[in-house]
Parts: C-alpha cells; sequence; structure tokens
C-alpha cells in the first residue's frame, strides 16, 4: 500500500467532571487527510485544504507527529501528508489532535501496523505539544482508541476505554469566538481547594460508574466541573443560556468541550438533541458571532480508514 | 418486635485514589449493639462492653445518632442501646461509623423500616460529627448499604453502591498507634495542587471502571493517593515496610485505611491475604506496639440482624 486516505474525527475532552482525564470520539465531524509513500526521506506537508495551518512539518502538529513516528520506523523512504481541515482550529473539539493523531495512523497503517495505540498516542502527543504547549493526550486518545477514553496516568502512559451507552447522543455547539487552550489554561491556577477536588472525585467516579451500567440519569447528575468551569464560563457567549436550553429540553447535562469555545450537551436519544439544535441559533441572534452546532453519536471505532 | 440484635460491620473509607469519596465494608470484624424499645420515652445508652465508649447519650456517637431518628419518628416509646465495642475508637476502620449507623438500622428495623437507607446514612452522619468533627458519610455509607459505596455528593446526598469483585480481599493491619481523624484532617490543608487533583482523578476513574469490570490488574494500578498518603503516611509505623511487604506478596495494592492507623491491603484470593497477614507481626518486632490483622472478604449486605 502506497496511498492511504483517512477520517480522523473531532473529540470532546473534560466531560465536565473528568477535566484533563476523560475524552469522547465523535463520530461524523472531523478532518480528512491522505499519507502517501515518497521516496525522498523525510515528512512533507503537501497541501492543506479547508482550515488554515502551517506548511511547515516541523510547525505543523501533524508534521510534528509524523517525524515522531518516521524517527522509530527507521525506513529507506518517506510520507507526504495532505489535510483537508474541517476543523476548526480553536474551536475546543480536538482540531490539533485530528491532525496529529490521523498522521500517525496514517503512517502506522501503510506500514503493517508496527506499533500499538498506546505508541502512537505517544507519537501524536509530540504534536499536540506545538499546538497546545503541554504533551497532554484528552483529545489524541478518543480518536486513537474511539469510544470515552479516561487517562488513569501519564508516567506510565495509562489509557482505559469505557464503551458509552448505545443512546447517548453528543450535541456540540460551537460559538465561533477565540479562546486559546494556554489562556483558557491560565484562568485555572496551579490549585483547587480540597473540598472541590473531592466534589470532582465523587462526580467522575460515579459518571464512570454511569457509563458502565448505562444509567443515563446517574451520568447526567455526574455532569459538573469545580475545577474548570467556574473560570472558564466566562470566556463563552451566552454559556448559561445554552446550558438552560439544554436542561430544558431534557438533556442529561452540558459543559465545556475541552477548553471551549465550544460547548457539549449529552442527551438520551436522538429526539432531545434535535430539539436543543433547534433552540441554539435563537440564543446567539442578536450577537455577531457565527455558531455551528453538530450532532454526533459517540464513535466507537475512532480514526477510520476512507480508502 | 420489641428487641434487635445487630452486627454492625467495620469498613475502609477512602481506599486510596478515593479520598473521603469512597468506602468498603467489612465482613466479620464489628460492633454488636442490642436496640430494645423502652416504656420511657427518649434514647439511653443502657450499657458498653469492650472498649470504652461515653455513656451519655449526647456524647455518644450511637446515643446522637438515635435521637436523630427518634426526633424523625415521633413515637410514645423510647429507645435502650447496649453496645458490645470490639472495634477500637481511633483505628481507622470506622468505629465511630459502626456505633452511630448500628443504633439508627436498629431503631428503623425496630419501626418497621420507616427509612430509607439514604434517610439513616443522614441520621448516623449527625452522630459522626460528634466523633470527627464532621457530617461525613464515608463510613457511614458502606455499613448501611454494604458493599462499596461512592458519595457523589452531599448535597443532596447521593450515595451509589458498587459491587466488589468476587475474588477480592482486603486485609487491614492496624498498629495500634493513636491517630486522631482531626489532626490527620489538618496535615492535608485546605489545597491540592491542579496536578494531583489530575492524577486523583484518573487513578479514581480507573478504580471504578476495574471494579465494573472485574479487572483485578486496573484495580491494583489505580491505588493511588496523591492527597492524604504523602502526608499521612508518617504517622503510620512502618507503612513502607508493609506497603513493600504487601507488594513482594502480589498484593493488588495497599493504602492508609481512613484517616489511619490502619492499612488496608487488596489481594485477588485468600491465599495471598494471609501470606500478607503471616508477615506483618514480624515488622513490627523489635516496636512495643501492639498489631491487630483481620482478612476479610467485602460485605456485600452491610449491617446485619443477628436475632
Amino acid at each position: 500500500m502506497k496511498e492511504i486516505k483517512i477520517f480522523s474525527p473531532a473529540t470532546v475532552a473534560n466531560l465536565s467532571c473528568g477535566f484533563d482525564v476523560l475524552g469522547l470520539c465523535l463520530d461524523n465531524v472531523g478532518d480528512e487527510m491522505i499519507i502517501r509513500k515518497t521516496q525522498k526521506k523525510g515528512i512533507y506537508i503537501k497541501k492543506v485544504n479547508g482550515y488554515k495551518i502551517p506548511l511547515e512539518p516541523e510547525k505543523n502538529v501533524a508534521g510534528v507527529s509524523a517525524m515522531a513516528i518516521y524517527e522509530k520506523l527507521k525506513v529507506s523512504h518517506g510520507f507526504e501528508i495532505e489535510i483537508t481541515k474541517n476543523i476548526k482550529p480553536g474551536s475546543g473539539i480536538g482540531s490539533s489532535a485530528a491532525s496529529a493523531s490521523g498522521a500517525v495512523f496514517g503512517i502506522n497503517a501503510l506500514c503493517g501496523y508496527p506499533f500499538s495505540k498506546k505508541a502512537l498516542t505517544k507519537f501524536a502527543m509530540k504534536g499536540e505539544a506545538i499546538a497546545s504547549g503541554t504533551e497532554h493526550a484528552d483529545n489524541i486518545a478518543p480518536g486513537i482508541y474511539g469510544n470515552i477514553t479516561l487517562i488513569r496516568s501519564y508516567s506510565p502512559l495509562d489509557i482505559l476505554e469505557i464503551k458509552a451507552p448505545e443512546e447517548l447522543y453528543i450535541t456540540v455547539i460551537h460559538p465561533q469566538v477565540e479562546v486559546k487552550t494556554s489562556e483558557a489554561r491560565a484562568l485555572l491556577g496551579d490549585a483547587v481547594t480540597m473540598s472541590d477536588a473531592i466534589k470532582q472525585l465523587g462526580n467522575l467516579g460515579s459518571l464512570i460508574s454511569g457509563l458502565h451500567t448505562s444509567d443515563y440519569k446517574r451520568i447526567g447528575n455526574s455532569l459538573n466541573d469545580y475545577i474548570a468551569e467556574p473560570k472558564r464560563k466566562v470566556l463563552i457567549p451566552r454559556y448559561n443560556e445554552v446550558k438552560k436550553m439544554a436542561k430544558s429540553h431534557g438533556a442529561l447535562g452540558s459543559g465545556i468541550s475541552g477548553s471551549g469555545p465550544s460547548i457539549f450537551v449529552l442527551t438520551k436519544g436522538l429526539k432531545k438533541a434535535l430539539k436543543v439544535k433547534s433552540d441554539v441559533l435563537p440564543i446567539y441572534k442578536d450577537l455577531d458571532i457565527k455558531v455551528n452546532c453538530y450532532i454526533s453519536k459517540v464513535n466507537p471505532n475512532g480514526i477510520k480508514i476512507l480508502e
């Protein structure tokens, strides 16, 4: 195989109580990438369609991730990458992670799958670091593993995959304002009160249990965030209004997707998700902000080979 | 029914990463209590055998808890309580919680079970507060519900019961030094670093998942505590040695039971638990400390009616 075309999905990190540890893979929003073997050694970003990202491999998250896996492969050829960037950078649904994961997944597939999912995650984290400043995996892991992932530990890297209940739908609302991950992170400070840490622990434990037992009510009751949401929600226009509207349609819960500005809403079933979606635009109608809205099931497979 | 005799089990709170939210019910260590209807109104502590605790109901955790449920019952008689206190106060395996839970359970049973487990937990928390200064439920809930309990929230009180895997054994090692809950708590301070909070979240999520999937390896890998253990372990003689010994026998993990000084060790199967137990005394042989050691399965039922 000389060339592969893949779909690298968007992802929702954190899921409220799962701050910095949980991530969820979307199924119908994502980038398309073509990865092709080249005679010339090295990594090349050949073409970028859609949203603009750097073409120099060392400044491009896909390029940096590709170089990380390439160094370990020790092959006598190179790779070029074409990216159709559908996920807007800075939207809070893992735009950089999709590029990073897609690149390493594609190269690994072209070489006959020498590396494990965990190894791919590590390579992709190198690319993610140039976008966000830290080697985190909360958007990388759900793309590579699919489903909902939990990062127990970075040292050693330990990632756990949790299947989502059958009828869980996620609606992502993206008011297109700029929120930089680094700024959103700086807002949080370096410490958490003991009381907030304990509340977050209780809710996360309960959410994980709710996911394992398909207990939708428990999932909804557990979607509380005492660490990031209170400080970050000011960055997101009409945040409280969207949450209130979602609740009024019987949503299980909602929160900030990653570091924002996207908002995620979980519902049991498509019908409620459609109701939430239909009420999003009226909330923003008097603001001069473009708003995107996607409804997705949880993607159980992660990155997909298209051809 | 005029009289009931119950067994109120000891419990292990925290379970490392589950600081302040998890608790586990033991099956063969606990207090025996007789609760009896009296013609005279009020709550009376009639007799205490075993370890010494106050006889005045308003200073006794069983008495205070009993008064809390009694106030809501509005009955024309009273109750007297006899306690055979087998769990040493201050041992870190929920001595006060056993008295508190047992009293409200027994009164509720004598009155035909008018109150839910959650309501009983709230009554018992009133008694727990006079022992430890705060109305916490991490030792109350496992006694009343059985199994492993997780407290998602106190306001509203939301308690979740998680079944333990079949072959999970817990060994409790109690070096009899005094550790006051209030002092152990003061050691922790009011804040946690963001980095420690995230690590604790990752491990708790992983532990809950491991319990649901009976994944013993995952349970073991997740028994890490970044909040309490680093600060509290200095209070417990030979703490590191016990942990190391347990690991050498293939234990899944170990940690501080509640606020100590008891240490808990989780193993898959009884055989490893017996090996751990047999190596406890040599560790303490040159110290002038009495050491108790109990092996228990997880108690799925909680408080038990004896007659």
